[in-house]
């Protein structure tokens, strides 16, 4: 399968013809959601530049309906649970975080997490169970010679597929608790006074109490981890790896092999931080110009005159909001100048304003694009907030979970977003924020500022990841980028050996150093003594 | 001065006009020999895309002859000495390099080198005495209202007139004696256990004894750094940074200003280490596709038939040897089956082959280029390796002096290289190494491995390095990429303040739990005293 564009991205080097490049088979394990939605413009442009694409498909995957015409080929892996039963895992999670969370105890919201991480891990499992041990499948899988694996690390399983294919394989990431995935498998450096540990909502410039809380919230991020993961779902991993790969191993040393991390943001969005050559951030590689409405929401938006109007999303996953939650938003958005235009699925609030237009869905990228568009309600996910910055709309931030907090904090620092708290905002929160990121200039023209920084750079974000993707194709790899850091052991890493050595020789040197003195003084006194005695 | 090239490098952005770039004015505040080689290649390109080049230059400037037909402005500062007095500098400093510091003791050698960089640095401050302290030249680059400033941190000036003009600063850089400068005033990291301290000679991937060397070689290069630069070299400077812009501050702090460090490597000869966004890879810039050669020069090349030539330099500043090293050199070179094509200005070796032919200057880059070469001998400056990465030739590296043995040290650790020690080979040696790298094949598949990694990044070097230049004169700065760690102090960084507190705080509970404990239990014991008296 060879393509006109591939035949355009051959490169010569060198113009004597030192290595070629050609289309290659793509291979993805994808996770679901808003993490799909993104790593779906990858592949769009990786079909389009005549790559073959076969996803690996659990069939209770969400967000992609198999039977539908598409640039990819789905490999469906028929799984022992529904689409449903997924929905109602994740609906009963949102409903837990939103409701019942805030009232819980420690012990008590430990328990519920870990019980439906459990659930989660157990689904995942089924889905890797299906895949490596389906001789047949692999078998297929190893005779259609992938070039490449991409995969979610928030979803094991993929790097596993691309070791026992023996393809190697690509990360598309946006974060984990602490960065402690990137940093204890990826090798990432994190310097806890100016790196503030990922979902601490801290930013890059700390006091000293931020730093010690950052610290802290990194010892702890290490110490969940440690828990969460090395006990309860690492551990239980690292013995599937070691099953399926047939030698001891584990999770995080099998994500450590990947040879690329393409990291869903960019320094638009991020503290500038130290980062490792294998780390590329693509963040906003799905944004795109905006597209004309169609025309009865176009009617609505321009008959918001000189006002203009406010997106408002909260995201795919919340869609649905407890009738006093929503009465007290929509009395909120009733008494703007604005024109709103919400996405939500719930019941009509009896509170809603003739200014609030309620859609099941909104093109959202679009009307951010729009010129009338003012500011943009967000739950503050990485990609609504990419669009927000793509556009330079000013955000109201309303976190919800996950890495949502740690978006709109940076957000925040930015001078970009005013954040609400979710549980405790009032009526009267969400007019001020509104009427603050409108009618502040400030908030517009640091947009502004950031969508310059995001659209001024040598390659698009996009263009960049499928280079990342196609190197890795065209070289096997990118092991000219994998820092030596991943052959270290963690005190070897630390040079905690070198310096207990040191350490052993400074405390042998003033042993001796001691011992002789005293001997010498002994035998000085003795003399002394002597001489007296004489 | 707007041209063709510059209005196409306009960006607009969101399609709304946001943003706007033109073409600017640029001074730049270079440094000698190699150094500008590189930067040359980057104002050329700067020119060409129309933008106004000015570089303030020495009078004692031995790299460019500003009377002669040039794309740059020079603006020619008159000091009170000439371009013979540091050309004699410079050939001292090689003489006692190479003859005579092998045989010095060791407070000899740093004596004599102390000597030549005292030198060095009243040459360098009298330089800048001549255009800081000059108001009619500082009023008249006021008033020319410069975009930005290229400089080399090699010789300090640049940062200062930057400040005092009150334009951005972009470095172009190769390296810093491990790395402290641009680790102390750039906020590079550098963990010891996989980042070899540069010039120490050293892989990324190290035994436990090498890890031991490269700790106490980074401490005694800080400790140098301490004593030559803090104490010696950068002492001076701090004041008179200070006294020049009218308030307290270091060369280190003024530095670490610098919008971008354009760094002269890049990942095919750097060891995989952690950088920050602020640093941009941009080795092999000055690289080109081989033009043909001159007639004379291509016809002896072809005689050369299957064995082809070799091509022997060893840079611009080392062009004389002593008659017995020549004649030894030559004699080696005479039995091998090559042509070889040897830069030198020294008299002809009596032993020179008829194979060797001698020229005072060569095409470097298009021989390196011709299919006929199959080997490089170098001194090993970052030019010269750049160009034989980018045509795939391997070399036996001879080197002399500041970071030369490094770069050979990489190139024999990524397998391009044979390393010569140039005070202690013999003939044979240099048989052998050239019979190495020629016929053993691994050396040629790691010359293209390297190249054609070269070859495959998502843009060229150069344009890497103009577009950031750009992006400074559009945004005014780069400040987004600037890491907060520059706002910290060494202690802060390290956050040793915190683990002080930690420590303090945890001393207290310990303190305050024992003298509980200790009154509890003499409590106790008086009652069971008390009790037993009774």
């Amino acid at each position: 399968m060879m393509s006109g564009k591939c035949i355009a991205a051959l490169f010569l080097v060198l113009g004597s013809g030192l290595g070629s490049g050609s289309c290659g088979k793509v291979l993805v394990w994808p996770a679901d959601n808003s993490h799909w939605l993104n790593v779906k413009s990858i592949l769009e442009e990786l079909a389009d530049r005549g790559h073959e694409v076969t996803v690996l498909l659990s069939s209770s995957f969400l967000g992609i309906d198999a039977t539908r015409p598409s640039p990819f080929n789905f490999e469906v892996i028929p799984v022992p649970f529904t689409k449903e039963d997924m929905a109602s895992l994740m609906e009963d999670f949102l409903h837990m975080w939103l409701y019942e969370l805030p009232n819980f105890s420690y012990w008590e919201t430990t328990s519920r997490m870990c019980n439906f991480l459990s659930q989660l891990l157990s689904m995942n499992k089924a889905t890797c169970d299906s895949v490596v041990w389906n001789e047949e499948l692999m078998e297929m899988l190893r005779e259609a010679a992938f070039d490449i694996l991409l995969a979610d690390p928030l979803l094991p399983g993929g790097e596993l597929v691309a070791e026992k294919l023996g393809v190697p394989f690509v990360y598309t990431f946006r974060i984990s608790m602490g960065n402690t995935v990137e940093r204890l498998c990826g090798g990432l450096p994190a310097p806890p006074s100016y790196v503030p540990a990922s979902m601490g909502s801290l930013t890059d410039r700390m006091s000293f109490m931020e730093r010690m809380k950052n610290i802290l919230q990194n010892l702890l991020f290490y110490a969940l981890q440690d828990v969460l993961f090395h006990q309860f779902l690492w551990k239980e991993w690292n013995q599937y790896y070691s099953d399926v790969l047939g030698r001891p191993t584990t999770l995080c040393e099998t994500m450590g092999k990947a040879e690329m991390w393409l990291i869903r943001t960019y320094w638009d969005f991020e503290f500038p931080r130290p980062f490792l050559p294998n780390f590329e951030f693509v963040g906003g590689l799905h944004c795109k110009p905006a597209k004309p409405l169609p025309e009865e929401m176009e009617e609505f938006v321009q008959s918001s005159g000189e006002h203009g109007i406010v997106v408002f999303s909260l995201g795919s996953m919340i869609y649905n909001l407890t009738e006093e939650k929503s009465n007290m938003v929509a009395l909120a958005l009733s008494q703007i100048p604005q024109k709103v235009l919400w996405r939500y699925k719930g019941k009509k609030p009896e509170t809603l304003g003739p200014n609030t237009r309620i859609y099941d869905w909104i093109p959202q990228n679009d009307l951010l694009g729009h010129p009338k568009t003012k500011a943009f309600i967000t739950h503050g996910g990485t990609n609504g907030i990419y669009e927000a910055i793509y556009h330079g709309i000013p955000m109201v931030g309303i976190p919800i979970f996950a890495d949502q907090p740690d978006n709109i904090a940076h957000m925040k620092a930015k001078g970009m977003a005013v954040e609400l708290d979710f549980n405790t905002m009032q009526t009267q929160d969400l007019i001020d924020a509104l009427d603050m990121v409108i009618n502040n200039s400030s908030y517009k023209e640091n947009a502004v500022r950031l969508s310059e920084i995001h659209h001024d750079q040598p390659i698009k974000p996009l263009d960049r990841a499928v280079f990342w993707i196609e190197f890795v194709m065209r070289h096997k790899g990118a092991k000219h980028l994998r820092p030596a850091a991943h052959e270290l052991t963690w005190y070897q890493y630390h040079c905690l050996d070198v310096l207990a050595f040191l350490l052993i020789c400074a405390a042998a040197a003033v042993f001796i150093a001691v011992r002789c003195c005293l001997f010498c003084c002994k035998k000085c006194g003795r003399i002394v003594k002597k001489k007296k005695t004489e």
